[in-house]
């Protein structure tokens, strides 16, 4: 890529190289030991740790980058599994609330270990521990250029 | 979460913000200079770089994460605004390929320089050139995880 010197370049090469791969193995196991996509699990982690269970869908769409039509039908599909279920409000205005679950507790309860096992085996463990701190350090420089922007 | 040590949760945290944020960021500042979603440069990129910017849309698939019918939909849409093309091959049982068409080559020769633009301004330049060294590092270090596995 033009317009990057070579260490520069090296840099951003490696750095989307991995994201990309790491997420994409990530994803995949997610699956294959939990049942639960990667928007799936994002949903369930929200509701888990919003109060009661429960947030309204547009408050949602703050943790999974979807338009809205597709956020709905990833809904519908997650409630027809069981692991969601939509909740009127007293104010119909105010419009439905997405609630987890029994089964979608019990589905976040035993994929979480899962998924703290996989972040272990595929960043934590190939990285020493000063690297871990300069990864730190990195993302929140990142951080902080986006928060001023 | 619980099973990480304190350091490793920073790390972790701190980076999955990261790469949350950074895409979401460069996906929209990507949208708002150049009119091109995320899919849709990725699909460009590849096609350009492709010998006589062709491709079968199974092989772009290792480019772009998305289940096949939602890629079908997706490079109808880019059909339909004149940045691609498909091609029937000589041989029918071969299928069809997808192919950049001129204003596509065009779409993706304006977009490459507003990419490394955006790299720069929330990657490069937050990082010191130690940082970027390390993160070049800690990448291939994820990315050898990944190969082992």
């Amino acid at each position: 890529m033009d317009g990057l010197d070579e260490r520069e370049e090296r840099a951003w090469r490696a750095f989307f190289e991995m994201q990309v791969r790491f997420w994409r193995h990530m994803g995949q196991q997610l699956q294959r030991d939990t049942g639960l996509s990667e928007p799936d699990f994002a949903v369930l982690t929200a509701l888990a740790q919003a109060p009661e269970g429960r947030l309204r869908p547009y408050e949602l769409g703050g943790f999974i980058d979807y338009e809205k039509s597709r956020l709905h039908h990833h809904l519908t599909r997650m409630g027809e599994r069981g692991l969601i279920a939509r909740e009127q409000c007293a104010e119909p205005a105010r419009g439905a609330m997405i609630v987890l679950t029994e089964a979608g507790r019990a589905a976040i309860d035993s994929a979480i270990p899962q998924r703290i096992a996989h972040v272990r085996r595929w960043l934590i463990d190939p990285l020493t521990e000063d690297q871990l701190d300069t990864l730190t350090d990195i993302s929140h420089q990142v951080l902080e250029g986006l928060d001023n922007d």
